[in-house]
């Protein structure tokens, strides 16, 4: 739940622009890595403060610079001074909760998209990934995502890789790339989880099943919330309406746009898929109570009247001829015997067994 | 129930243009507060009729006038007749059931939004709120809600609050701001009710899970009516198509227009985990149905053929040569215990115990 | 049903433009009222024949012709040659089932609108209202349902009313702001109803509920049918790209359009209260048939134990020792007391009593 | 079945424009009659083959071809020839699965539609009509529907009506009213199934009703898919951006437009009617289970205690003093007389009976 | 599953544009077939490796290269660098879990689209062919469906089909018409299981029947996933904004964008029919536990008073009167005899026997 509402509330009263972190908070420090590479060159850097970069120097290098920590409110701060963002694009970094968007400012770019992890626990983790684009620098900025950029900065580090050749732009493409390509992993983890389900389902359904069903069903809309909204972002990046994005970035991120597509149709078969299981699941309940009706039925209705005959020898009537016969026992059980299957001749006919 | 009526009804057949307070009255006075502001300068005071401030002085100052008591229709006339109205502008505010929607009146803006909040007794009251936006004033029209805009009131107070040099299009993005915001504490109480909801759906349903959620539906169903056409009216607002608002205000207004998208999408959020839980609910109900009849079939399946065994035995045939055998009452309890545990056999391999 | 279909289809087959009423015939005779007024002038007469009135005198009045009785077909006819209208608008008017529409004729404008009421049996009556609106002069054609208009005739009597000085124009938009503000009424009875269903349901529900219930959809269904277009129809006339409107009228036939909007909002509310009504009545079933499962399987579950114990010693062997012993009796009741309250604990535990 | 798919994948694989006959092949013979006539002049004729009538003489008259057999390929194939149509327009002539369509040609218009009725065996039976419609001549061809356009036929032997002085056009509009005009009465027969199924319902629903339901369903669902793509086909025709239509041609199209709209309308409100009868049906099979079990439990709960009882006292056991007791047996009736008494007193309260 | 997502997240971190083959590799060769034709000339041939027939030689002839295994990349690689094809396309021709799309290249037009079939198991193929169509060739590429082809390819052999005299484009309209044909086949069969499933639900509806609806109902979610897209592409080929397609070959896609619309229709329409025989199902599984406990009721409620009257008389009172009576026996039998019928009666009445 918490992810959905977090402490947005928090911040009714406030003045606008008012920086307040709104999520949770991974760890307690700040991790700021200074990439910057052109051709020929390449350098990367861990610093302690984002001073140690600020201004930008003026060399023909592309620079990214990747915050991890938003937190830390000075540091935003002080981007915001060094890069003249307005108030509210700071307040949109620091508060988690948004909704993936593109904001053209200018003289740079401002988009915010959403990364999915599993965590350690198997529980779905939903992170804000927010990109101040310019024509020379990239900064990400996020809380704890490292690691879905690891494959981007080995690919800057080997100077053969095409990459190193091209500018910000291309490597604002390689990041969402990176993103929507982590989509898939995620899609396809549920999609295991979802066979398996099924296979539960017909092996033996229990309360747990139904649980991890609705479980799933949770996280889908978690997750078709927050992939929703960027097909609109990434689609007014491709359309190449706004500015820093050169021609071949621009054909890239149609790429990216066709991912992106292809996700949001994955989600939406999975929720069919889902809604499908459900259905089964339902149904397999009903389909239990009709046995279990059959089995109760089949039992009473077998005894009942057999019962009812031994009862009607049990009464002590001082003139019962019956009971007096020399075979009326053996007769009795006969009649019962022949009562019994034609009982079962009866179930067999309204195939219950 | 009243809260989507209320009494619209009651104007059937009157002719257009009719003053009638349609809605809850809340109190009996009317209480109007008059702040006049601009960069260095500050007064609020509360007066008792609206003469004593119109017509509005022409001084540089961005006069806010809240009025609180839309039942006191002699106010709203004398407004009226001093900004020169349309009669049906006049209806709309003192008709509480109104839809949130924005009318470009030439010389000023009539926007109508929908303020929600939790009474006393817990249940939910939609309020109306109605502005008439000029270049210099704004006035506010309500019933009784004046907390929403205590945040407002104190950074006006406040001269170092960046409002106080802005003019009246600032005080409108502030008084919008501060009712979509107030939207977030209401659907974040929602998040809570229903969060414990679910966890008394896992610990313990009962009918009153049922109702409580059924109230919840309700309860979704009228804010979504209520903030649904408030989009709308935002996006034209910040769409920069009206009058009176600055770029500043422009840009501002973006951002609530954000904030209302994020609403609605957290609405329709809510509104799945709703039917979510109760899917919950009925399958919890489904499964126990299946458990109250796997009780009764064990017990009737397990009993009912030893109970006949022991009725046939309990026959008064006089040639009956069982009764006489020495053994015959052990082995029959035998056969009994051996019908016994062959049926809980069957239970255990059917998986109902 | 017959309200859905009527007659219609007895026109298959025959040449377009041949009038035959659609409809229930509600009255044999045609009432004519001819009401004609300016700034200072006013008189209302009921008139036997059409030809009295017709063709128009050229005098700068604004005449209104209301006529009841569309069954009449001499008086359509005698219309249409007057003001040369199309045949296949003079079999719009008398088919009854006509869909809600406007149609701009060149010289007039002909606007379908349905009225809706409740007649002495508490049903749900739909009535079919045409109107022709010309520069100065209205005709009305209904079969029934004069009371909807009261209203509008009252304040055309009171010269002091604003009605008089204006043309008929403002005349038209008060007749259509008549018919829909009569939806509220008929909406709010709608609501009470649903009210008084929503406790009975919690109270007591019976199969009479269910059947209020769905005659209640059903009516929402019909009702929905006939205003759902009327919003088109508003909206093209507010639009102002219609003759015969001057800017007044126009101005306040977006009032109406905002009000058709707002019915339309409480309608979709209504259905989507009637669903969840039905839900609540669907599951206190489910939750019927649990309870009285619950008690049949206590019940089972307690006797059918105890009553085999004592068919057990109610076995005729000769040789049952316990049968024999000083406190076999008690022992056994004893042993049928702990078993029996041993399950009702085990029935506690499983929260069924 | 047949009438969705009928045999339309017995062309995969063939070159386009290869024409075979799709659809059910419902006469051996096929049936030409020509119509010729203008204002003085009228003749009509059948013919044995299409050679008889084509080409067209040069005369100032209107030519109507009306081709019952549709499988006959050598008609359709002289035709196209003589007319100049391209294989794939005689392809979905003979090809009667087509969508409902609209095509201009140039030199004419081509035209699909389809029209319903019910066989003999009170079957749906969806029929497809397609029209070349030129200038000066119309073009029909059809499996087997001729009764569809018998009152246009009769109405163009009477010289008196309007049709006789009218071009081909207005012969257009009257067959395509004809077929739209008979869809009502379709609708309407099944209005009425719809209202004794629903009487059904609450008189004695059977499996049969149930089967009648989703029969109706199937067929409602067919009737759609046939009816639903006719309101573009219409739509396109009535905004006179294609040829040949002239003015009151067009104003007339414009009702056959209306009354598609009005069809589609009834449509989906039988289809919402339906839903509703399935449901009725659902909740009253639930209630019927309830209803069963309220019986059960009530002679269960009823008689299971009180034959406990009585077992107890049939136990053989040497002591039980209350055997011997002179009042015994009447204190035990009386009992289970009082036992019987409240439980009855319990279900009363209990509101089962 | 496997068909949804294959391996499409193996690809997650590598750089764009590196080919890997997603989907599953269904032989170890790859097939080429290169068809060279003009109106007098016709070749086909089998080639070992691309580079036998690349660069295609200078003459006027319509050259068709049909790739079959998209799994060999250094094939796609040899064919990208001839054709001057970006990497990225190359990755979309072997990730065979593309979305159907069609690309303008400039030189020349990359469209994507997914080919249906049922394999050897009876289980849903689909595969995924990829065409790069330029002025005077046209490059297939798949992993294993030949057989789609094979008509097109035949026609082409014989000199006298039309096919012979057009061009590439029309070779192109040929192909994508042979693909959506045989959509219809694959629909008829599902047409086919579809009908009998319902006749199986009619005779006897078994566990074996709710799994074939589940797997139908998962079928159909895929293939709509995979054709509806196509709608699109076939709909902008159609449009004639793209290059290389005369208006010959224009005006024979939009028959086969016809074909696409109704192949999309019979989807819906299937749909539909498959949530009706779910319900079908399911309230026939409804129907059979009302009908089981119909049984165990009529047996419960006519032997429990039954029984509860012998038990009465099994009692071991010493004082029981009616014990000792002449015809008491006969006289008790003659009372439940009568009881019993009056409880059939009962049943009659309330029509459950």
């Amino acid at each position: 739940m918490v992810q959905i509402f977090g402490k947005r509330a928090v911040k009714s009263g406030l003045p606008p622009g008012t920086l307040v972190h709104i999520g949770q908070k991974r760890s307690d420090r700040v991790k700021i890595t200074v990439t910057e590479y052109s051709e020929g060159q390449y350098q990367s850097r861990e610093i302690k403060e984002i001073k140690e970069c600020l201004p930008l120097k003026d060399e023909p290098v592309t620079t990214w610079i990747d915050i991890n920590g938003i937190h830390n409110l000075e540091t935003i701060e002080y981007i915001g001074r060094q890069f003249n963002l307005h108030p509210l694009i700071l307040e949109d970094i620091v508060n988690s909760e948004q909704r993936p968007k593109v904001e053209d400012l200018g003289k740079n770019l401002f988009v915010v998209l959403k990364s999915l992890s599993y965590d350690l626990e198997k529980k779905l983790d939903i992170e804000q990934i927010s990109f101040i684009i310019g024509s020379k620098y990239i900064i990400t900025f996020q809380e704890n995502s490292e690691d879905i950029f690891q494959p981007v900065k080995t690919r800057i580090k080997n100077s053969t890789e095409r990459i190193r050749a091209m500018g910000a732009d291309y490597l604002a493409y390689s990041l969402l790339d990176a993103i929507v390509d982590n989509y898939f992993v995620i899609l396809e983890e549920i999609g295991t989880k979802l066979d398996s389900l099924e296979e539960e389902l017909v092996a033996n359904p229990t309360r747990e099943t139904l649980h991890s069903i609705h479980q799933l069903k949770r996280e889908m809309l978690l997750i078709r919330k927050s992939i929703w909204p960027s097909r609109e972002v990434i689609n007014s990046l491709q359309r190449g309406e706004l500015p820093f994005f050169g021609e071949i970035a621009a054909m890239h991120l149609k790429d990216v746009y066709d991912h992106t597509i292809q996700v949001i149709d994955i989600i939406e078969t999975l929720r069919d898929m889902l809604s499908e299981i459900m259905d089964i699941y339902l149904s397999s309940i009903s389909n239990k109570i009709n046995d279990v009706m059959k089995v109760l039925t089949i039992i009473t209705t077998l005894f009942i009247p057999l019962s009812f005959i031994a009862s009607v020898y049990g009464m002590n009537f001082k003139y019962m001829p019956e009971l007096g016969w020399r075979f009326g026992y053996p007769a009795v059980l006969f009649t019962m015997l022949f009562l019994g299957i034609l009982m079962l001749v009866f179930f067999r006919k309204k195939k219950w067994i």
